[in-house]
């Protein structure tokens, strides 16, 4: 970690450079947080800025800053920026643009290189607000306030940031920090610093491109290992997304699938939206990864109830019976005119009964799920009592304090529970949820983080494969698998007048294919013949096949095939190496039906890619067919990824189309790998 | 319509009977909304209710009441019910449950056998407030007020309208009606009586069940021909939702592909949760239902334009390419530094300049889209200064109103769009739009709603197919199919001796098949044998089929298939007649690629149908292969069709598996139809 960040984050002596409309705004933000240190104004002519003294430049500050917060022209930042590296200041925040994002792709390789070992925060950034310490290096208006404990977010855009900050749903930020082109100091080092923090419980991330996806896996990976979840939303999975974000940034975005991999692998929670950002920062908070799906819900109304269900269904959450014990409580307090179940539609008859309602939720606090969730949405405070509703709410605060059990209240509109209810509820150790969507969003990424935190994945693999590329043929790439411990049918390589003797040995049916590094698509070039089950047939097809190419290879046939699968792997420059797993056969772009799972990975790793696949029905055995056989499959996944791995200074793509599944084993039936030669 | 209803609904003179709480609430949320009526309490024994006087029974009222609110116990209820009937009462609604939901079917008959002709909301249910000519016949609290135009909502769950009133997103409501059990006046016939109201401009239903589908179907049809849209959210989609759903009402839950093709049928427009339905209320308040799925969007953040377009391409919405004028215009204002592109990034250069925003807007808002959007969260009121924004929206409102182009507000976190503001917009004309994802739900679901009302479906059909079911074979359903236009394969009926005669008529390769009425797994029976090439292969195979039937079928076999579908129709007693149109082949289940469309449907229906699925790409020609007939494929279906509604007395199922879609035509290769013999 760059000590200079943790300077610039929490600043003692600050510079304030640049035009007066941001610079007075840096210094009007940090006295109204209470920032205590001091600050600097630098300005060749002005006297005084926000009634404070001016230094005529760097050379002239009474001491070494620990932060800079600079509006001045690129030009003019590059130079601060120098002039500060040399002085040992800290770090700095650069607001300016007219950099990368602007096609200079020089001038911020010349700010980069005049920063040194300076942490620096942009260019074209609005910096940062710490509410812990009460720093706002922030040339606009922010919504939030100090803070003893909360949640850091990272935004690659400063109008998400500033939207983000004017929340009212009353979540605790820690720190808000834009990055801007990410020059210098990138999300991973953020990460790791935040992270530090003990006051920063988890960290929000809104991104536009991912920059260093290893670093940023290996950052969050020991973020959520110390028990700081990251959770991210991801624009630019559109294609006009990524224009939009392209327009925006400097960085490239991203092909989505890869970047939900990377997620996975780096036990980040990915979220729909910025509502649900923020609500589950807001559940993480205060409950941290669940150690399960399971949730028990309660409202007064068989509405909520149902939509509970229907919610909790598409997001895999799962709501369990109710123990028997807890049926009993809860048929006591509630009568016979109460159904009892999960989700509970406990009626109004108790409305208004505070020891009843208390009885009711202590009783249902204690089924033991992962979390508790209480449906209520409050009234207009303006136009009508809310008396029984806040009573119902302390009625569950109470149970909840009782039992000690996880518990969340939720609106199913956000406005619904209104700020100031929202931090009673917080105080009290219950998550303050707004909208019932975002609400089981949190819920299922907490869930999610509990899953992930228990995986312990290496660091990305890195693909150092360059320049030309050569293609493999079917016999070598099959024969290095076979090496690697991927089955391949039984097999010999042949010339056209061996082909029948090849065959007798091997026993009919056979499959016969011309063997050429230059044949791409030998289906389609007609290099392929099937299910030949006599020596004439095969010396027709030999025949045939050599005026393709002089090399053969005869196969045993593969039969009693269950499922049809690919597997594959593709070096990414930057994201590594990646494994994708899905349906095969003829229709594989028409079924959709893949996982991408980045290297290294675990078993575990596998078998989740495959659980999500429509296939995996196959496998399992889809209307009394006989199941495939996982394990040998998993085996083989495992396989091609060691070997994919080992190959990683040359691999640049590899596939296995299909991969057949049988009732025992399976078997790779063909294969292509392409090589880099550089 | 039943005139009662506009009684009721608008009553000059009401009715109050029962347990005070309840009772006096009616009164004093009546008296709070404006209503000018007389208000008559009836109790045996109380002298006073809420300040009025009291009489003993309905024979002692003064007149005849056109709305009662009766919240007495459920047998009393029914007494009641009778009495205002007998004395020519409008309407009257039932607050007390212990009808059908709690079990008992026979008093909720009582019930509707005591209203006659009366109109009545419930039992079970909260009544309904009429915000437009200021009635409350409702105990609880609610969080709106008097408007002089608005949207109607209809609940089965009076928790759910009771949080919906409680919107703080400036949504003008003109009528809340909750309809409980529904055991005399059901949503038909509310949608009916509101959307006659000139001041209704939009129905919005949350429903856990659809009781009378092809009511609902024609009600919702003339709503939207009418100019009043319809949408929907309906729970109970999971099947814990479905449960939830059951200990609520008394109606059955049904499945929901079945709703979803109703809606469609129905022209309804569906949106995924309350807040969507919120949204999308408010949008058609203002916008009606869209000519198209175009739509503009600015921002002055690179995030926000990733964020709409990602939004856009989720629901299928278009950013078109801004029309060159546009372009130019937008470039002399915005400057070199910006990229002119839509979504648009502005920038914040212009921040501040009232005029060049808006000449920005001005001009942005003459590219020509469905919608014109501006993406804008306001800053905490308590804590920041709001001046910039609202200048930035003044400009919005002034070139909206220079150019007449339909335009709308959307803050990305809903609470950034202040209530205040959000009604200040309304009264601009223009859709103040809380939420990016539910604004753009609410543009998805406005241009569906207007393609949907280009449609004109017949009533939905109704099934009397009753009692016990007769499997046709596959030799006489395809005749019939045949008959009905449908193409099937070259074929002829003969026994095992004149198979081999039949296949040199036909001509080879041919497909012999043992037919049975008792055979309904043919395959699987072994009673297929597909591609026959001689006199001696088929000689063997009817030998062999022979002992399964002396029936057999000789059929051309079908070559050069691009896809192989299903068409299937089921008689539901509820629905009417469902087609379903799906992927075929051995993976039915696997692919889950299906559509199901309600009968009577248009070949538009069916093309819409058809675009949905998956295999719709093999039917384009998938990858460079040949495509198929559609011509033919929608030729079949709406042969299909128009056989299953000839049928629909006796019809329960009919199935073509597969359905094969050639280069030229198509074949009905297996089809099974099952009728009832009652």
């Amino acid at each position: 970690m760059n000590p200079g960040l943790r300077r610039l984050l929490n600043p003692r002596r600050v510079v304030v450079a640049g035009g007066a409309a941001a610079a007075e705004a840096v210094v009007v933000r940090s006295r109204e947080l209470g920032f205590a240190g001091e600050i600097w104004p630098v300005h060749p002519r002005r006297r005084v800025l926000a009634g404070l003294p001016c230094f005529p430049s760097v050379a002239d500050l009474p001491g070494v800053p620990d932060a800079a917060f600079l509006s001045v022209p690129a030009r003019s930042t590059v130079d601060l920026v120098g002039e500060l590296a040399r002085v040992g200041a800290g770090g700095v925040v650069c607001h300016a643009s007219g950099f990368a994002e602007a096609g200079d792709a020089t001038l911020e390789a010349e700010l980069a290189a005049a920063a040194g070992d300076l942490a620096l925060l942009g260019p074209n950034c609005l910096g940062f607000v710490n509410y812990l310490d009460g720093v706002a290096l922030w040339p606009e208006q922010h919504g939030g306030h100090r803070t003893g404990r909360g949640v850091a977010v990272l935004s690659q855009s400063g109008n998400v940031a500033h939207n983000l900050s004017m929340q009212r749903r009353g979540l605790p930020l820690a720190c808000l920090v834009t990055i801007g082109n990410a020059a210098v100091t990138g999300v991973p080092e953020l990460v790791d610093t935040l992270a530090a923090d003990p006051r920063v419980t988890a960290i929000g991330l809104y991104l536009e491109a991912v920059d260093d996806p290893a670093g940023l896996a290996a950052a969050a990976r020991r973020s959520l290992a110390g028990g700081v979840p990251v959770v991210a939303v991801k624009s630019g999975t559109s294609e006009a997304g990524a224009r939009a974000t392209l327009s925006h940034t400097s960085a490239l975005a991203t092909s989505d699938a890869l970047c939900s991999a990377l997620f996975a692998h780096a036990g980040i929670a990915r979220v729909p939206g910025l509502p649900a950002l923020v609500e589950t920062l807001k559940f993480l908070h205060v409950h941290g990864p669940l150690d399960g799906p399971s949730l028990v819900s309660a409202s007064c109304s068989g509405g909520e109830a149902a939509l509970v269900a229907d919610a909790a269904e598409e997001r895999g959450l799962r709501l369990p019976g109710l123990p028997r014990p807890v049926r009993e409580r809860l048929r006591a307090v509630l009568g016979d005119r109460v159904e009892v179940a999960n989700p509970l539609d406990y009626h109004t008859y108790i409305w208004g009964d505070a020891a009843a309602q208390e009885e009711c939720f202590t009783a249902l606090l204690g089924a033991g799920a992962d979390n508790h969730l209480l449906v209520l949405d409050f009234p207009r405070e303006d136009r009508c009592r809310t008396g029984a509703f806040d009573s119902t709410v302390d009625a569950f605060v109470r149970a909840a304090r009782t039992t000690g059990a996880p518990a969340s209240v939720v609106a199913t509109l956000p406005e619904n529970l209104p700020e100031e209810r929202a931090r009673r509820l917080l105080e009290a150790g219950i998550a303050p949820m707004h909208g019932l969507g975002e609400c089981l969003d949190a819920i299922a990424a907490a869930a999610w983080a509990g899953q992930a935190r228990l995986a312990r994945p290496g660091p990305l693999a890195v693909s150092t494969a360059t320049g030309a590329t050569v293609q493999v043929d079917e016999w070598e790439s099959k024969q290095d698998l076979r090496r690697a411990g991927v089955p391949i049918p039984e097999a010999l390589l042949t010339d056209p007048r061996g082909a029948v003797e090849a065959a007798e040995a091997l026993g009919y049916p056979v499959v016969l294919k011309a063997v050429s590094a230059e044949l791409a698509h030998k289906t389609e070039a007609g290099a392929v013949r099937l299910d030949l089950r006599d020596a004439e047939a095969v010396r027709l097809a030999a025949k045939e096949l050599g005026e393709i190419s002089p090399r053969l290879l005869v196969e045993r046939m593969v039969t009693g095939v269950v499922a049809e699968l690919i597997v594959g792997v593709r070096a990414d420059p930057r994201f590594g190496l990646a494994l994708t797993l899905g349906s095969g056969g003829t229709l594989v772009e028409l079924l959709a039906d893949a996982a991408t799972v980045l290297l290294p990975a675990t078993r575990a790793d596998f078998t989740a890619a495959i659980h999500g696949l429509r296939a995996r029905k196959l496998i399992d055995g889809h209307r009394g067919r006989p199941p495939g056989d996982l394990d040998a499959l998993l085996d083989a996944v495992e396989s091609v990824a060691a070997y994919a791995l080992s190959e990683a200074d040359r691999l640049v793509e590899l596939d296995v189309n299909p991969l057949l599944v049988l009732r025992h084993g399976i078997r790779a039936v063909d294969a292509v790998i392409v090589r880099s030669t550089g």
